[in-house]
C-alpha cells in the first residue's frame, strides 16, 4: 500500500516555491528524475508549474532510498527546506531554488504512461484521446483549460455587473423541427414520445423576456446532431444573452464592453471600442465574405467601369449579362506567384464556380494574361485603378457578381496565407449589420428565412416584404473576429400582426404556425417588451484566445469527428431491458 | 402596429425611481390602472418593483387618451418628471413619488391573462404551469429566480477565490449501469448505440484529479430517470466539486467556509462554523435518522437498562431478542396529544413496522399505558430517566433496535410539526460522518456498497472487510440542513490493490469490473493524488433559502411529476423520418 499524507498539509503549489529559507510542503507528479549517484533531483509538477526536490548526502537514508525508487508520474508529497540553487535556471519561476526534502511520501505509484507527458508531443491524436486524462497532464492543455475557466469567469462577472441574471433553462425540451437535427431522448413515462436536447435556449430566453426578467445570460450547453467538421463538437457552450427595452445598438454596445473587458483582463490586449461596423452588402463587396478577415488588405475592387470598353470577350460577356469585373491587388505577390502558382489559383477559382481568373503579374514589368486585347494605356489605367505597382499581382474575375465576390473572397484568403501577411497577434473584431432577411432556396425556388422566423425586419425594408424579398434586411447582425463568426444576434418580433405577416411571407399556414411555434406565439399575445439578444460561441472564443488549432484543445473531454469519445468508448450498446422500459427498439446496428 | 421606443432610452428601473425632481424614462408592464375621470394612475411594473405614472389635466391630451386606452399587462415606456406624491405609500420603495408623463409609448398590447398577475394566487398549478411565462411575472417567483442567481453567483465567487477551476464535463456520456436509471440518447452515426445524460459528473471529475487539475468545481446539470416524488425534477443542478491532496476534514472545512459565506451574503444570516458533527451511529441513536432535524429536542433516549426488570412482556421480549427499549420525551405534548391523537401516532408507528407505542401522558398526573405492569416507583424512575415533567408526553418503543430508531425518528418529527416547535428562521447544518460502507441487500442476502465503489473505507475498519462488513465505515459524509440531505461527499480510492480488494469484497469478477469501470480503473494505474469531493444540491439550497415549498418555485421552467412540461407539452411525438435516421423504432405508444 502507498503512503498516506497523514501529518502533512500542503503549504504551497509547486510553482509558488520561489523564496529560499522557508519550510514548505508540496505535492504533485514526478515530471523528471536525475539520479547522479550521490545526488538525486526530482522535478515535481502540479497545475501551477514545477519545482526541484533535492536529495543528497545530507538526506536521511530512508528518504534517499525512497527517492531513488520513484519513477515518472508517481504522485509525491514532500516536506522540506527551500534552498538557493547552485545552478540557477532563469527560464523557470522556481528556477532559483530547490527543496531539501525532510519528509517524502509516495502517495501513488504509476505505470509507465503510453506516451511521455511533455509540452510538445508528436503522439497521434487517437492515442492522446484514448488516454485523455494523461494528455490533460501536459502543461499546454492545462493552460488552455485554465484560460477557458478565466474566460467564463470574466464573462459572468461582466454581465452580472451589468444587471444580467443567469437563469437555467431546461436541457430536456420539446423537439422543434427547425434548424439542425435534434438529439432526441426517449421518454419512459410517455412511451413513444421524445424530449430533445436544446440547439440553443432561444425559445426559453424569449419567454423570459415575456416574463419581464429584462436581462438574461446563461453559459448554456447546446447540442446539434450534425456531421462534424473539424471545428465542431456535438455539444458546445454558448454565451447566451437577451435584453429588453433595447435596440440593436444597445445590445452591440453591451457586447463591445464585454469584448473589451474580456481581452484586457484575460490577455492584457486592448480592443478599441466601438468596434468597426460593416453592412452585409459592404462586407460582400469589399471582402467577398460575410465574415471577412480584416487583418490584411487585398480588398476587392470593382473595375467594371474601367474595363467596360476593353475588347476582351470574357469581360464584355460578364458585363453584358449584368455581372461585373472585379479585382484584388495582392501586394508584393508577384515574386511568390509564378505562372505555376497562378495556375493553381485559377484551378481553385474554377472549383468555386468562376470561369477563370485574369491577372496582371508585375515582376520586372507588368505581365498581363489578356495583354493582346488591350489598347495602349489600358493596362496602365487598370493598374492605376487598383493601385498596382512593381512587385504586385492583380487577380481579376469577371462573372455574375455573386460568383465574382465568392471567388475573389476565397482567393484573397489563400494569397494572404501564402504570403504570410496575416498578423497573428491582431484581434480584428467587426460587426456585420443589415443582414438579408430572406435566403433564396434554389432547389425549391422559394425564399426562406435566413434567421429564425421571430427575427425582426428593418422598418425601412418592410415595404419590400411582398414585392422584393431579396431587398428585405433583418435587424440581425454577426460578430466576426479574424474571419471567424463568433456570434449572431437579432431583435425579435414582438408584435402579433407583424409576426402573422412574416409567417405568411414565408408561406406558412395557421396550422403549421401552431404546430411549430404554438406556445411561443401564444406567449406574445400577453405583451412583450422590445427585446433582442445574441449567442456567442464560448468554445470558439476560447480557441482563439488560446491560439489553439482545434476546439479539442480547449475542451476537457472532446468527441471526435464521428461524435464518439475515444476514452470511454461512448456511445455504447445498452442492454435490452433499458430499451424495453423505454418502449423502443433498435432497428439497425452500426456493425450489421 | 405598436409604438416604437425610438428616441427614448430607459434611464431607471421602476423600483429605482425614488427621488422627485428628475426626468426619467421607465419601461414595464401595466400592473394596475385607476381611472378617476380627470386623473389616471398607471402602476408600472418591472423586475425591480413598481412605480406610479400620473396623467391629469396638465397632461397632453393625446398622451392622456393613450393612457386611458391601456389595459393590464400592456407594455409601456414612459418619459416624465418625477414629482412628490400627494398621498404617500410607505410600504413601497417608490411610494413617495409619481411620474408626470410627457411621452408615452404602447410597445405591446396584451390580451387579458388567464389569471391575474398578483403576489398571492389561488389559481391551480396546472394553469400556472401552462402559462408559466405569465406566472413568472409574479413578484414572488421573480424574487426566487433572482435569489437563485445570487446563490449561484456567490457559489462561484467563493470557490474561484479558493483556487477551484470550473471545468465543463460532457453531457453526452457513456451509460453506466449503476445507480438510478439513465436518460438515453440514440446515436445517429453509431446506430444501435446510445449516449447517456450524466447522473452526475462523478467519473469525469475524478479523471480531472488524475490529470492534476487539483481543484474542480462545476455547477453541473444532472439527470435521473426516476419516478418523481414531490421534491424531485428529472434534471437538477449540482454544485459539484473535487479536491486533491486533501483529507475529509479539508473538504468539509472548505464547504463550511462556503456555507457561511453564502448565507451571510445572500440572506444576511450568520452560520457559525465549524458546523456541528455527528457520526452516523450517533445520529441514528439520538434522532433515528441519518438526516436529523436538530432545530428541536425530543431526542431518542435508551431506557433499556431502566426498564429491564419491569414485568411487561413487550419490553421483556424486545430485550430478550437483542433489541432495545427507547423513548422520546415530547415536551409539553400532553395537552395536544389526547388519547385519540396518541392512537394516530400508534397507527403511524405500526405503519413503519413497530408493534406499537407505549406512552406516559402526564397531564394532571402521569397516565401510563402499561401502568398495571409497573411496581411502585418504577413510573417515577422512567420519568426521571427521560426528564419528564407535568405537561410532557413520553413515547416508548420496544423492538429490534433498527425498528425502534426508525419509528421514534419518524414520530419525533410528526410530534414536532404538530406542536409547531420547529423554528422557521433557524438553519441547522450538520455533518453526518463515518457512514457505513456496506448496506445489506435483504432480497439477495448480500452486502452491497452503500456509496459508489470508489469510496474509500476508513483505515481503522479495513480489518473488518472480509469478516464483518457491517462494521466497515466509509470515508463518506453527508451535509444535512434542517432535516434535509443537501450533499454527500467522500474520499476516493486511489490505490490499485485496495480497489481490487474492495471489488472482491463486493463480489465482482474481473470481467464485471472491466465492463463497468474499465477506463476509470485504467486511469488510476497512472498515479492519482489523494482526492475527494462533494455534490451539493443547488436546487435544494435555493428552495430552502427562498423558503419555497417546492423545487418548482425555484426552477424557471420546471417539469411536473410525470416528467412533462405543461407549457410546451414536452415530451412529444416526433416524425418517423427522425426515428428512421436514428435506426430505432417505437414499440409501444403511451396512448395505445
Amino acid at each position: 500500500m502507498a503512503d498516506t499524507m497523514k501529518g502533512l498539509k500542503r503549504t504551497h503549489y509547486c510553482g509558488e516555491v520561489t523564496e529560499a529559507g522557508k519550510e514548505v510542503v508540496v505535492g504533485g507528479f514526478v515530471d523528471r528524475i536525475r539520479d547522479k549517484g550521490g545526488v538525486i533531483f526530482i522535478v515535481l509538477r502540479d497545475r501551477t508549474g514545477v519545482v526541484q526536490l533535492l536529495f543528497n548526502d545530507e538526506t536521511d537514508r530512508a528518504i534517499f532510498e525512497k527517492a531513488s525508487s520513484c519513477k515518472s508520474e508517481y504522485v509525491l508529497m514532500a516536506k522540506g527546506e527551500v534552498r538557493e540553487r547552485e545552478s540557477k535556471n532563469d527560464k523557470l519561476k522556481t528556477g532559483n531554488v530547490e527543496i531539501f526534502v525532510t519528509d517524502l511520501r509516495t502517495l501513488a505509484k504509476a505505470q509507465t504512461p503510453p506516451f511521455e507527458i511533455t509540452n510538445e508531443t508528436k503522439v497521434n491524436d487517437e492515442l492522446r484521446l484514448k488516454y485523455r486524462y494523461l494528455d490533460l497532464r501536459r502543461a499546454p492543455l492545462q493552460e488552455n483549460i485554465i484560460r477557458r475557466h478565466e474566460i467564463a469567469r470574466v464573462t459572468r462577472e461582466y454581465f452580472y455587473e451589468n444587471g444580467f441574471l443567469e437563469i437555467e433553462t431546461p436541457m430536456m425540451m420539446k423537439s422543434t423541427p427547425e434548424g439542425a437535427r435534434d438529439y432526441l431522448i426517449p421518454s419512459r413515462v410517455h412511451q413513444g414520445k421524445f424530449y430533445a436536447l436544446p440547439q440553443s435556449p432561444q425559445i426559453y430566453k424569449q419567454l423570459l423576456m415575456v416574463s419581464g426578467f429584462d436581462r438574461y445570460i446563461q453559459l448554456a450547453r447546446c447540442f446539434r446532431d450534425e456531421d462534424l467538421r473539424a471545428d465542431r463538437q456535438p455539444e458546445f457552450t454558448q454565451i447566451d444573452l437577451e435584453m429588453s427595452f433595447v435596440d440593436a445598438e444597445d445590445i452591440q454596445g453591451c457586447v463591445e464592453g464585454y469584448i473589451s473587458r474580456l481581452f484586457s483582463e484575460v490577455l492584457g490586449v486592448d480592443i478599441p471600442i466601438p468596434l468597426p461596423r460593416l453592412t452585409f452588402a459592404d462586407a460582400m463587396n469589399r471582402y467577398g465574405s460575410d465574415k471577412p478577415d480584416t487583418r490584411f488588405g487585398f480588398e476587392i475592387q470593382d473595375i467594371t467601369d474601367t474595363v467596360k470598353d476593353i475588347d476582351f470577350v470574357v469581360f464584355k460577356n460578364a458585363i453584358a449579362e449584368g455581372g461585373s469585373v472585379r479585382a484584388i491587388n495582392v501586394k508584393n505577390g508577384a515574386a511568390t506567384y509564378t505562372r505555376k502558382e497562378i495556375d493553381k489559383l485559377v484551378d481553385h477559382a474554377k472549383g468555386i464556380g468562376a470561369k477563370g481568373l485574369a491577372y496582371i503579374r508585375w515582376a520586372d514589368e507588368p505581365n498581363c494574361s489578356f495583354r493582346k486585347f488591350l489598347a495602349d494605356g489600358e493596362l496602365e489605367k487598370i493598374c492605376s485603378a487598383v493601385d498596382a505597382h512593381e512587385g504586385d499581382l492583380v487577380l481579376i474575375c469577371a462573372d455574375r457578381t455573386k460568383t465574382v465576390l465568392a471567388t475573389l473572397g476565397a482567393i484573397r484568403l489563400i494569397c494572404a496565407k501564402k504570403l504570410d501577411v496575416i498578423p497573428e497577434d491582431k484581434y480584428n473584431f467587426l460587426w456585420i449589420t443589415e443582414m438579408p432577411f430572406f435566403e433564396h432556396d434554389d432547389d425549391n425556388n422559394t425564399w426562406v428565412a435566413a434567421h429564425h422566423p421571430f427575427t425582426m425586419p428593418m422598418e425601412e425594408s418592410l415595404e419590400y416584404l411582398d414585392t422584393d424579398p431579396e431587398n428585405v434586411r433583418a435587424k440581425a447582425w454577426d460578430l466576426v473576429l479574424n474571419g471567424t463568426e463568433l456570434s449572431s444576434g437579432s431583435m425579435r418580433i414582438t408584435d402579433f400582426e407583424l409576426q402573422q405577416k412574416m409567417f405568411e411571407a414565408l408561406g406558412m399556414t395557421d396550422e403549421e404556425i401552431q404546430a411549430k411555434f404554438g406556445f411561443l406565439v401564444d406567449a406574445y399575445r400577453y405583451g412583450a417588451p422590445p427585446h433582442g439578444g445574441m449567442g456567442i460561441g464560448l468554445d470558439r472564443i476560447a480557441m482563439i484566445m488560446c491560439k489553439a488549432d482545434s476546439l479539442r484543445d480547449v475542451t476537457a473531454f472532446p468527441k471526435v469527428q464521428n461524435a464518439s469519445e475515444l476514452m470511454s468508448e461512448c456511445p455504447s450498446y445498452v442492454d435490452d431491458e433499458s430499451l424495453d422500459v423505454l418502449g423502443i427498439s433498435v432497428v439497425k446496428k452500426e456493425d450489421e
